[in-house]
């Protein structure tokens, strides 16, 4: 590659071919990434979550589920990663809004953070981060039947630790 | 339950217990559903996939695949999901932005369109929003190491048609 | 096969080799099934369940979508089973005794019953019995800490009604 | 936890909710778990199998594999199951009781065996469990057209060994 | 497209991009195909099948199972495969040459054929295709400790009927 | 076994019984296998490949993403194959043959090349030979609308090195 040729993807060779890199060179470490994800929701979607916990439903309690399940099918659905043995998940739901009574039309957000730990030679990036949308996508299937505009707002990694590539944290 | 009480979840039974929703009385009808996952990308990782389509590595080409993959792999993901025998996929990726190239710090965004038919008892919206979530993460995971900080920044469904609860289209 | 042959299963040809049956000329109806499986727990592992139920960790919760995502599972585990599009699943749990607080040792037991509805070519027996299983062998895992000499006392069909073979109840 | 708290499951945090236990501090070691399933049916059904052996078809062959591939399944079937590399897997079948020829109606009972190894940082206990569950739902599959009303009548832990919670072997 | 391009697949839509092919306007009939896979071995690998048959481990039972549980898997594998009800699988072993003891080095080939039933809105070859392949491969892993050097010569579409696209037989 | 026995296969018990092979006690070491598997066509299909990569539609590219896929699901497969965590994989099409324009009736032959790479107890062959397979299964179902009589022509291992069996190159 060139000097002035934009960086590229290491998931395709130098013949713009795909590939799953080789990692048998690269030392078996601890890591761990944390991604979240977020749901925009409307007040009524929103109090049936909060029933929920009172015993109408456990929303969270399935998308929690549907999320560490989630871990385990990464590798079947982003094509050019590894295989990983996920070794812990930690799955965080918490309210980035607090319903206005007052103000019915006024959306609320549920924040999803997923904690995945490996000791592996790649990183878990992917796995928290499809766990996480899987969480969200979870919460909308539960509760299209009260909003079906509910959108999914902001899924990104919230930090990473171990491995090459070193530490990662937003700013 | 009661008149005021909100309305829930058809996820749950009456004692809040989850179940997989009984359709056998449903019919068997056409449906439709268009769902859309939006990437926000630092200007190199957007060069990376405008380069792929010139013989750099075809990062949309994976994508396009991983969505409609993943919409073989919905029921497996959603819990309470029947499984659906999908029927075609199509999968459309549009620059909502166009970089600056006198900017190298704006953002670009990317969208994926995914659209799902099937001819069955219940709808495609969460195989549609899936698969639209897969692109998405595939796009995230090719080009992470240029940029670790994207962000999907909006998944949602645009319309769906046919079934008992009507038809929507996002305003 | 003459006639003082042994009756012989329906998975195996002539020749005596393992086939899927072929189906093709089979009504598609309407089907319903009816499964349980019991655990026979020591009182302390009792004691956690109930506790769960009072957010210690709800347990029954998990096996319940455990034994649901089960029958989406069962044409994988059984070899020779038709995959069917599961249609509808309602899972019930059930304490056959209740613990005597002056007896510690004394046993208790809980049953999982799974009811399974399709409109299909063959029946949804195995998807029942699969996911009763599935719920006590997820009772036993997240419990073995309490009492790893839990045993799965009874795994069986109570009923099923659908098909050319005709309803079954358990007398 | 208060001394008076009921022992809980460590497949739950402390406040209650479900996670994949971190196993990142556990050591790799050498680990082997022994479960078994027994299934109860009538005569003819175990004339079948019988006759299966002598070439009318070979129901214990199917079930060994089903039982052999379903080691590779646990993780996916049990929500907080760690996916662990199966590195040996034995099936064993064994006739509990020898038919009675001049009493066709007293039922025969088949026990399968499973034996499961791996060198991992947990173990195999619901790898066994699970194999020999799915074991005794092929022999189910296979016969029910021969004996609909056959019950599986005990699925438990034989041993285990290996790992920090001890061996464990039933008296 | 002009009249003179070449034929093209019907998995790319007219901007040359991979879709699942819409089939929902389709007709449902009923379809076979048929598919054969042959491996060359080695007269030690053949007589070990052989062996096999006479109770020192059974290859072509492990391999039938094999094939037909393949047929559950096609959509997974290929691509832009759409997910079939598979109804009804026959997997037939025949050697087509017979072994010269004379000669311990001539190869010995054996046929594995398939046929796979479904009524659905496309045809089944891929699954044929895919299982016939399966169980070839399963003859190789079984017997590559005899015979590494094996190879699997052809793997084809017999024949299929039923759908638009009209019947094939291989002259 | 007597002296006279033939050599069988290692995927039986002494009993004849299928077991999946205890490799606990086998060293983790670095392994490789290189597999191959070619494609027959007329001369059509080659064009239409040739053209895809003029962007008509990419059918390698789709094809080398199948099979790099292919490698994770060997294990689910081949019924006796330990789960392997798969390192590395590339896939290489190379033609055999070039088309003659003055004899559209000659067929040509593609060749796919897949090289997989582990750290591991057991070798990648099957790996190796599933994902060359499935790379020539995903290029006939994408070309079966322009040459349903394309055959699968040879797959065979090409080398392996690693591991205690010693290595392998085909002559």
């Amino acid at each position: 590659m060139s000097r002035s040729d934009p960086p590229g993807s290491t998931h395709f060779n130098h013949a713009g071919q795909a590939h799953m890199v080789d990692v048998t060179g690269k030392p078996v470490t601890s890591r761990v990434a944390v991604a979240s994800s977020t749901v925009r929701m409307n007040p009524a979607a929103a109090a049936a979550i909060r029933a929920g916990s009172s015993r109408k439903g456990d929303v969270l309690g399935v998308a929690r589920l549907a999320a560490i399940s989630a871990t385990k099918w990464t590798s079947t659905l982003i094509p050019l990663c590894h295989a990983i043995p996920v070794e812990g998940v930690e799955v965080q739901f918490t309210w980035l809004s607090h319903g206005d009574p007052t103000s019915p039309a006024s959306p609320e957000t549920l924040q999803c953070e997923v904690t995945v730990r490996t000791t592996s030679r790649t990183g878990v990036e992917m796995e928290a981060l499809t766990a996480a949308s899987v969480a969200a996508l979870t919460v909308y299937d539960m509760l299209k039947s009260v909003d079906r505009a509910m959108e999914i707002t902001a899924t990104r990694l919230e930090s990473k630790s171990g491995g090459k590539s070193g530490d990662f944290s937003r700013a």
